[in-house]
């Protein structure tokens, strides 16, 4: 007999009966019930409850025992008595009466509780996180979140694609945010930097003619923390693929994440299927009033600014006069809602910093409500027809100028789709945003800016930048979102040194500056590039998404805290000076401002 | 037609003849012949032969084109003539008549060649990279390493492991190498440090129940190139199991290797198959001189310390006398060997800093030369017969004290055995080195100290600690060796912090050390620890083996150089005086000697 198990504790059932076997785990409960010792004994794989004899040593040894204290248990499988059995448990039928128990690690009094569904302060949690990761939740999390990476890898294999592993220790990258820095010992004064992401090398990769790559990357900012994203390491699902269109693109994602989202979802969950929907950057905008539409959300927002022209309403006339736009949040059946719905969400309004949130209740007879009250009944009839209501339903608006009324007008329609319960529910609801503008004003400068990412290929190439409105070009990048959730970015690239040259030209930066700053990427390109593209799509969300956790350390196995520190292991930590001296450096601390203690380093987190 | 591509450049075949195609790649090779043009098209896939014709506008504007030039043929597939078929190439039999050809990217002038076997210096190609990567050995390389790792993911899924992720902005480890620091800029004068391996996080992630981990794992080291290991970081196929005793992690691990190694060596190699033989480690250096034994070598090192004792030939006798050792090396088939093949061997020992190699030749008669000179027959006699050796056949010796002797003859083991090609070819021969010391003398100061991994479990257990001689306790510690390439140590750790307590007050360190320094792990242990254990082959070793390359930096697709540079990302480079002050540090650069500029940054690499 194994000197461990031989099952493991998810394994036996009734017909094992009488069969003598070992198991080992984690006590999870005890409880004394008829003179009997029950214990629950737990492992990776399940539970299995275990009988000690009510009398003798071997009940004796077992009280003494503290839960998660590790034992290895041997005896009998015995069926349990009718109205014993436990249905939830695929072991329920049985039960071990044990013969023998070795005591393989003592535990002494827990931080908290392994069993039970207890809250528990994050970073009591994330100290003892060997503890945290026995709580059932967190063990689904994390092995959830390595079968989907599993997936993925094996989809993307599938597809044709080659998995490679880019540099961890490279060089500062040019743009984005900020790069860890890792002093070179071997170079005193110079620094490698950890990768924000593999982009250059995985563009490098198309350059050496690999066609199609990919990666679990693991990547690198040194950001404040947020709850989609961990402080310091994410994983994304790098990948690049030559000779090929946008939409080449899009049908090799496609089956990879509804395939994924498919996977781990329950019968019955509606995920996106076949192409995705392709929605132009304007079109989102204008009817989702966000660039990260949730498809859940029914709504569509509607512009009636000419509408209120001229009208009655002298507050949206006057917006309307001014260049200003009013946006119809319609909100089906919230014509029954009493009063305070509407007041609460005026009130609400008021909060995001609006100036309120103005509506129409459609009855039979026509429109109510402070807005109808001065609006002429054949506009009103008119906002009712565009909106697509009937009676019964109401309609909200957004009124101001340019973007920040476009965007609140999504807030808007988030907000009011929530309250009247109108959001799909067990749905994965994906699209592509597409056509993104290559361009955009500055509107502190007055020049123009790249709206994303410069690397990206114009759309109609060197002729439209030559001839076109700089504002009005599109670049070939795109989004995926997936229920309002951004994803990835990805584009196709410019891979043409004299396009990028002029691209660079018309966002103000001369020759020289893109030689100097991105030399490496632009000689390679010299030597014979391929047309190539990807995305990037976050592991980290898309386990978010299918564990339905809000908070992105639920779904890492180690995280760092929301400060950046590693409470169990305690990093970062001092070192010892000789170890900066190997390294060419110095400290060079803040001083402590007399006054207030530690506001110097907060200061520095800006 | 899809824009760039109908087929990859290894599809096409005879009974694709007619067909209009499209397909992309780089220009591999051109050449006139009869007035056409011959272009060998070339992606990831293969290569296929375009033919332009003798006329027109095509043949100037490809004939103006550069080798390595990314472009777009489209055109009809053509049966070759009888005699200019290629057999060697898949595509051999056809080619594509262009109709039109897209430029997709011009070609400069090439710092060196993709198409041939040239050599070029390291450092060029590393500069060009993304132009190296495309000549075929190296693209071989880098997709075999791709397809091991695959494999090796398969394979451990299959024995029922889960990958996980661990940190890699971590805390400085206590023990091994040099960690790369990382500075916390929101936390002054902290620092993250980069993992040598996930050691800690998978013991922890066996506290925490997971059970069977593994993981592909970035590992990070500041120390100097070897040619076997990258400077900066190298990948480990991490892995640790719970409950498990060490013949349990040698069954996990034998078919993954095995299996690997058969997967990707062509037919008829020999691949040690079933369990790998398993050596303690005294028998390792008894027999084969050295505790990373090449099986592939039959010879086996005999001790003949007896039979030099008091006997004529003075020089080993009075080694004898003076307790060092005379270990004879056998060499079947040398005695027909010219007297030059024996003083090479001579020059060589004294290369290596021995005396010289003494021999016997052995022939119908006896022994000859200058040992067999001066050594009683029966003694010659015995020699033989424990070598196992006859006539035609010869020995070496090896004699001296102590480890050096048992080493230098392991080293001579493999010396003779190439010159006399008796290594097995074909083959990899693994086994496991078992039983090592848990303690040594310090040679130095005579102190008892930890001979491997003070974390592994003491054979006997805390008995064995509190009743052994120190130096009579074993570990369950174990390496995995290849064709003499330690691939991985590996160990049953200690889980119990009673024992490991007691273990590090053997080596003379009391419980205070020992909390301050490994407080984290024992701490998890007093929380239901199961017992655990597991090892970390090294991917780039094994990737090296299966690609028969000595430099390690021929299996990684973008490495630092020796001098842990990126020759074609340019890192490591220097910062901007502000980064380092957001990071809280200044630079502490050595002072230039005035008369020999650099010697300092020299000395410092030591």
């Amino acid at each position: 007999m194994h000197q461990y198990r031989t099952h493991f504790c998810n394994a036996l059932r009734a017909d094992d009966a009488g069969r003598t076997v070992r198991l080992s785990g984690w006590i999870h409960s005890k409880r004394d019930h008829g003179g009997l010792l029950f214990i629950d004994l737990r492992d990776n794989y399940g539970v299995t409850q275990i009988v000690v004899p009510s009398e003798g040593a071997l009940l004796e040894q077992a009280e003494r025992l503290r839960v998660e204290s590790v034992i290895t248990v041997t005896g009998e499988v015995v069926v349990r008595e009718e109205g014993q059995r436990n249905p939830s448990l695929p072991t329920g039928d049985v039960e071990v009466r044990a013969s023998g128990i070795d005591v393989q690690s003592r535990a002494e009094v827990l931080p908290f509780q392994v069993a039970g569904q207890e809250n528990y302060p994050e970073d009591l949690r994330l100290k003892y996180r060997y503890i945290d990761l026995r709580r059932e939740k967190m063990h689904r999390n994390i092995m959830l979140r390595s079968q989907v990476i599993t997936s993925l890898r094996r989809r993307m294999v599938e597809q044709g694609f080659t998995e490679f592993q880019t540099p961890i220790l490279t060089a500062s990258s040019p743009e984005g945010a900020r790069d860890f820095l890792v002093p070179a010992r071997l170079h005193p004064g110079k620094f490698y930097a950890l990768p924000q992401a593999p982009q250059q090398f995985k563009q490098l990769a198309m350059v050496a003619g690999f066609d199609r790559y990919f990666q679990i990357a693991p990547c690198f900012r040194d950001e404040a923390s947020r709850a989609d994203r961990s402080p310091g390491e994410f994983y994304q699902l790098d990948f690049e693929m030559s000779f090929v269109t946008q939409e080449d693109i899009f049908s090799v994602l496609e089956p990879v994440l509804a395939g994924v989202f498919n996977e781990f979802t329950p019968e019955g969950w509606k995920i996106t299927d076949g192409a995705f929907p392709r929605i132009p950057y304007a079109d989102a905008m204008r009817d989702y009033g966000s660039d990260k539409p949730d498809l859940r959300n029914p709504l569509i927002i509607r512009d009636v600014t000419e509408q209120f022209a001229d009208s009655g309403f002298g507050l949206f006339a006057r917006i309307a006069a001014s260049g200003g736009r009013v946006r119809a949040i319609p909100a089906p059946g919230a014509g029954s809602r009493p009063r305070a719905f509407f007041d609460k969400l005026n009130n609400w309004a008021r909060d995001q910093g609006a100036g309120g949130l103005g509506y129409i209740i459609f009855d039979e007879e026509g429109g109510k409500g402070p807005i109808a009250k001065n609006l002429e009944a054949d506009r009103v009839e008119k906002i009712r027809e565009i909106c697509g209501l009937k009676a019964g339903d109401a309609v909200f608006f957004a009124a101001g100028k340019g973007d920040e009324v476009v965007k609140f007008s999504g807030v808007v329609r988030t907000k009011v789709a929530t309250d009247l319960d109108l959001i799909e529910k067990n749905a994965f609801r994906f699209c592509w945003v597409v056509d993104f503008p290559m361009y955009e004003r500055n509107e502190e400068t007055g020049e123009i800016d790249f709206s994303h990412n410069p690397f990206s290929m114009p759309q109609g190439g060197l002729e439209a930048l030559n001839t076109q409105d700089p504002l009005t070009i599109k670049a070939y990048q795109y989004d995926i979102v997936c229920n309002g959730v951004e994803l990835s970015s990805g584009a196709v690239r410019n891979h043409l040194p004299d396009v990028m040259l002029r691209a660079f030209e018309i966002a103000g930066y001369g020759p020289d500056v893109v030689e100097a700053r991105f030399g490496g990427m632009l000689n390679a390109f010299r030597y014979g590039a391929p047309p190539h593209g990807g995305a990037a799509p976050g592991v980290d969300r898309i386990v978010m998404l299918l564990a339905d956790e809000p908070n992105i350390r639920e779904v890492i196995l180690f995280p760092l805290n929301q400060s950046g520190e590693d409470l169990m292991m305690e990093a970062p930590a001092p070192v010892e000076p000789a170890r900066l001296k190997e390294l060419s450096l110095k400290l060079d601390l803040p001083k402590p401002k007399p006054s207030a203690g530690g506001s110097k380093a907060q200061e520095k987190q800006g």
